[in-house]
């Protein structure tokens, strides 16, 4: 089974969303046989990338919140955040464009190391103090952290257009798939989950899936030409 | 979309049905938006490591052949894979054990390389003389070719546990799939296609699957703790 997991570096939803997938899946018996795949949507995509504001000033100007109501909101998503074990700091974190990570999210799944840049990406936005916004290299040491090539992560970021087609063609998809906001879960492309729902939410999902796959439809053609157990056949023989 | 494709290095279907599938899929409209994963089928999984011999040898031994119809046999297959532009030899070749590919095919998956080294082998297995059957350094040196590392794709071969679970588990996958025989190409979970089918088949097969993808099953649970395009649902906001 393959499980698509649409989110944003940006999103703390995403962040605590996955902690709470990843609860679901770790007591899930056939764990050994579900693929993660992460893919890219970015919640505020038409940012530039030097534009780089505090979280709480992007809340009150985007969204028209008082500033109080602003920290308020980052207090409870703390506490949620919290409530799955994950550091949060609710004060001082930047909002910017997240595009280039996930540019780099890409590099990094062709790698065979999506999972652990996209780890280290949560923990730096949402954990730690140094902005993860408008510094190159604060991306590059994540991406060597993660296993990547500084050179080649470099290269990436300093090329706008290195894998730009691929983000674009997962946000694309998401929206064909009828997502509206992340985090989006989607299982075997036959079951969607919207937001951080409750580990008994991902477990359902998950048996469900599991359990209702769908025996597959043959393609009219026959079974010519394959080579099995008993040989492979051959026109004429 | 993703297309899944079950075959084996040994498998003279597999190498003409890899074509053909890639003929289709070149004139495509949604190309770019299909994804290709590769994976593991072994039509002799028995076999021991070192236990090499003639293909034609194998044939009359295994199937009963005489050597007359062996090599008739292997001139067929020669003239079809001519007709999609592929080298064959259809005298001297070897059969042997394709575990080890296998398990290198899943370190090259990890790395981004799995396409390359699977066309490498099914060349250097197909189309050049010296034998890819208990070599271990000809693998290396087909790995390095496909862009692996040398010493990682080494600590690999002379570790048979490394990915053998990841074989075993697709092999297990085909199995429950229905597949009988490889080459087996699966989009989307929802179609299968089994042999080296014209390549009108595989047009078909791909317009199909890509026409009637169903929508997404939401899985209950609501729509709460998002974050979108409005911002980020926070509870008791």
């Amino acid at each position: 089974m393959r499980v698509e997991i649409w989110s944003d570096i940006a999103c703390p939803w995403c962040y605590v969303g996955k902690a709470r997938f990843e609860r679901a899946l770790r007591d899930f018996p056939h764990r050994d046989r579900v693929e993660v795949v992460h893919r890219s949507f970015e919640l505020d995509p038409g940012r530039a990338k030097g534009d780089v504001e505090p979280v709480i000033t992007m809340l009150t100007r985007k969204y028209g919140m008082s500033e109080e109501q602003a920290r308020a909101g980052e207090d409870r998503l703390g506490a949620q955040a919290a409530a799955e074990g994950l550091e949060y700091r609710t004060r001082g974190r930047d909002h910017g464009s997240t595009f280039d990570m996930h540019r780099l999210l890409h590099l990094a799944k062709e790698r065979g190391r999506q999972e652990a840049l996209l780890d280290l990406l949560y923990r730096a936005n949402f954990a730690e103090e140094r902005s993860v916004f408008g510094d190159d290299e604060r991306l590059v040491e994540l991406a060597v952290a993660a296993g990547l090539d500084a050179d080649e992560a470099r290269a990436v970021l300093a090329d706008p257009a290195a894998y730009a087609d691929e983000v674009r063609a997962d946000e694309r998809e998401a929206a064909g798939l009828g997502a509206r906001g992340v985090p989006f879960f989607v299982l075997d492309r036959a079951y969607g989950v919207s937001g951080a729902q409750p580990v008994e939410v991902f477990a359902q999902a998950l048996a469900r899936a599991w359990g209702e796959r769908s025996p597959l439809e043959p393609v009219p053609g026959g079974d010519a030409d394959v080579c099995g157990p008993d040989g492979c056949a051959v026109p004429g023989h």
